[in-house]
């Protein structure tokens, strides 16, 4: 088949794009190379759809190529139209050892970082703050949260477990791609420009005062959720425009931290 | 110290109370010995507050002794009131061996079955049926919320993974012992069930024609919670009195399931 002449074929675990893909499981090396995987055909399409940009590489297993065909298919076309840098191929063998979950589906992006600074507040007016969530799981959910209820701007605090993660990724399915995202920000710069920008701050908290579904909400707000155990840092909740709770009319005292920022999301999606 | 005379200190892996201990681990035992355990600080003090009639044994480890001596103290004196039937102590390494986790606290209790039949369905309002749910933290997790938003009462539809997993009691964070709980119905009997009881038959599916914030809700409902990736079964959905969705109003397509279910939860909470 002429159309995809240029196809690579890959079948040694020595190969240096193989070693290379192998190394963004770590944040240290994915810092250095500021790069980062993304896996599975759901998240890639999305990738595809999204920030084909920044995607220098695609790997199909051979079965995947065969599975997922039509995909495939897509694939060569943009990759023969310029727009994708890069398809390699390899065998099972090969994927499992690249693969970042333990069932793979043969499918991955070698994505490059595409974070933004703080200056992209300018244009947004709903925005979730990440403070120290520890769970990858849970930083992935949330952001699939985000982008669900039309937030336009995810950004994350110092501490807080890398977006770039695997599981953050893979449990994001492809939402990361759908949102403007800022990560790793100093506290209190970010209150700074949050406050400049004419933002309302909202914290959750089970000590808040306004029951979140009664909250009038403004034009332009940020709203922080806090890590897992220890809930919102001083430095935010001390600059609060609004300290707001989840009612629990029943027994339970707390509910799982990713169901509550859910919630929260929630009731401030955009209406 | 003459107050504990009774607490039993076991050291061997042989004996029997180790060995039943450690069966209940699998559903296979648990359904033969009518019983399942509850692990950790929180949940055993739920089951202490709820369900002490239900508790057949306490287990500390030494080191959890030591470390939650309050509650320790608190247990010897339901002990030897004759509330609380029986407490075992063992060293580090048994109770790591009996645990159902892989960070024990060091405290676990066994639990007799408590599950009720359907006629519970006569005195409650507010009921949540799950149909299918596989993965057992999601289940715990909608116990929780069941829980925390005013449900009464939960139902496990026969192919539900078992309310009496160890997973599952433990993400349910002792909710389970805060509602009644019906399990492994068939659905088309439950179904017959809750209409000639006269509850309004809520079903959640992404086709949904209501918006879940926008329903109007009855005096007396059912809402069914379906499967991760296969939704609600056929037969719920042909007996709907309404069929619920969640409004994305952002570019993700679906939602966390857990998250799904957690938010039609809320919507539906006591006020």
């Amino acid at each position: 088949m002429s159309t995809n002449r240029k196809i690579e074929l890959i079948t040694s675990k020595e190969n240096e794009c193989i070693k290379r893909l192998k190394k963004l499981h770590d944040k240290k090396h994915r810092e250095e190379l500021k790069a980062f995987l993304v896996e599975g055909v759901k998240a890639v399409k999305e990738a595809l759809d999204y920030a084909i940009e920044d995607i220098n590489l695609l790997i199909f297993s051979q079965e995947a190529s065969k599975k997922y065909e039509e995909f495939f298919s897509r694939c060569i076309s943009l990759l023969n139209s310029g727009k994708l840098k890069r398809i390699v191929q390899v065998p099972e063998k090969i994927f499992e050892h690249i693969s970042t979950t333990t069932t793979p589906q043969g499918v991955l992006a070698e994505c490059s970082f595409f974070d933004k600074e703080l200056d992209v507040l300018k244009k947004h007016n709903r925005v979730v703050v990440i403070d120290s969530v520890q769970d990858p799981g849970n930083l992935g959910t949330i952001i699939r949260c985000a982008d669900a209820f039309g937030f336009e701007c995810v950004i994350t605090v110092n501490g807080t477990v890398d977006v770039y993660n695997p599981k953050v990724v893979r449990s994001a399915m492809g939402s990361m791609f759908h949102v403007d995202v800022v990560r790793e920000k100093k506290k209190e710069e970010l209150v700074g420009t949050l406050k400049k920008r004419g933002f309302a701050l909202y914290v959750t908290t089970p000590y808040g005062d306004v029951d979140i579904s009664k909250l009038s909400i403004d034009d332009r707000f940020a709203i922080v959720i806090g890590n897992e155990s220890r809930g919102v840092d001083v430095a935010f909740l001390e600059n609060a425009t609004k300290k707001v709770k989840i009612s629990m009319p029943g027994k339970a005292e707390s509910l799982n931290s990713a169901v509550a920022a859910a919630i929260v999301l929630y009731e401030l999606r955009k209406k």
